[in-house]
């Protein structure tokens, strides 16, 4: 067997950036009793998913936040996904996701590569792009688990992006995301599933705990699929941790019966 | 109101090529009793699912079925995307989709692009690539009603395909295919809701109806998605005809609350 154990930690977040991080902190701590090699946080956990607080609650990097993750990874020698946060760097905010390895070092970083700038009809309003700059890079991070590719969020809605990193080589695609009573009852576990069926990779999709009085009001609902499309952990609404096995062989042998990126045809596209 | 009609015909075939064809005609005249623009039959609706048929059944164009089925289209004033059927040119055999229009001529030909070659642990074997060739054109129809992109079964299982149709401008497309009783639980719906989503088009999936004693199970199951990733039209394995309403006013519609196309990172892929 050639497996671990990835945890999500569903949790709410407020309006209070020091209660938050604290309360990811905790959420952690608990999590590690499953005995997780990765453990993953959420879209924006320190922040409320409003444009006004992103500038207010941005950090540069290293920050208060991503130095007690860096440390958290360290204490329990695990890979941290720690969600995304606003970050800024040279006058500009990026929704951007840390990754921290065993040993408490920085081995990945994310930007949003894709804003989401939506108007729904009865339905939601968000433009990231009144506050958040874009990031330019896809991100697929080599560990001793595998390589690992990490989204955020809006990234999803894009097929291309899924594939370039399953092309890179992504066994896992982690993805922190808020996704909201709008288009998650909609997409989100149709998305999941999909990319991880078309990419023929594991997909973790990590979720806020909703919260009915945020002004954005996040879906939950945190799912993992394996790479047959097959949702193998789901949460409801509720702040929750959720464990998934990550099974690195049957990425292999799907790969093997159905070989759908051997078939493709790169002549064409 | 900017809408047209569309109708499957969800039919069984057997191991007689003209009872196929026959039969096929029967059905396209039951479909006209609801008035739809386009009709639909199912891929290898001239013959059975099973390499050894493909040489046996193929025609050159223009052959038996493709006559018939262009003089159908006349008869009726519609545009029928007519399955796929073997067709032979040059020694080599497709699995190949005309598309015939109003007045009876062929305005499209798809060559099924991603030849179907499996090997499922206890499930399914099959491998199209011993007996058919594979196209090589991606293929958008230009109608009165919009553009119309035409695919065969296992193209839609990469998602390029669908994306290189929806940039040539398509509103819809048109998938005659047969998954079967191992794909087609799994993955035959989620592939038809997030094609039509990602692309933000109205996505036909044609199916055969089921027959148990077939050498290959079809799924049957026919389904329609609209652009927002929602079944309109669904059938079960029976033979039956289906209708969807296409609005065309909706996917601009969707394009403009949800962006998606806009808003691919064209700077990066």
């Amino acid at each position: 067997m050639n497996t671990y154990k990835i945890a999500i930690c569903q949790m709410k977040t407020g309006n209070d950036k020091r209660k938050n991080i604290d309360h990811a902190k905790e959420m952690i701590e608990s999590a590690m009793k499953g005995d997780p090699q990765i453990v993953v946080l959420p879209e924006m956990f320190n922040c409320p998913y409003q444009n006004e607080y992103f500038p207010k609650f941005a950090e540069e990097y290293p920050g208060d936040t991503s130095i007690e993750m860096s440390v958290l990874a360290k204490k329990h020698g695990i890979y941290l996904v720690a969600g995304s946060i606003p970050e800024i760097e040279d006058g500009k905010v990026y929704n951007t996701c840390y990754v921290f390895g065993k040993d408490g070092t920085l081995v990945g970083r994310h930007r949003k590569m894709h804003l989401f700038d939506i108007d729904v009809d009865g339905g939601v309003y968000f433009k990231e792009s009144d506050t958040l700059t874009a990031g330019d890079e896809v991100t697929v991070v080599d560990t001793d688990l595998g390589k690992i590719g990490i989204a955020v969020c809006y990234d999803i809605r894009f097929p291309e992006l899924s594939r370039m990193m399953a092309l890179e080589g992504a066994e896992v695609i982690i993805l922190p995301a808020a996704f909201n009573m709008t288009t998650g009852p909609a997409h989100w576990e149709l998305s999941v599933r999909m990319r991880a069926l078309d990419n023929q990779l594991y997909f973790i999709g990590a979720a806020p705990a909703r919260c009915d009085d945020a002004s954005y009001v996040a879906y939950g609902n945190s799912r993992v699929s394996d790479p047959w499309g097959e949702i193998i952990a789901e949460a409801d609404a509720s702040e929750c941790i959720i464990y998934a096995e990550i099974d690195r062989d049957k990425i292999g042998s799907i790969r093997e019966q159905l070989p759908l990126l051997a078939h493709r045809r790169t002549d064409i596209y």
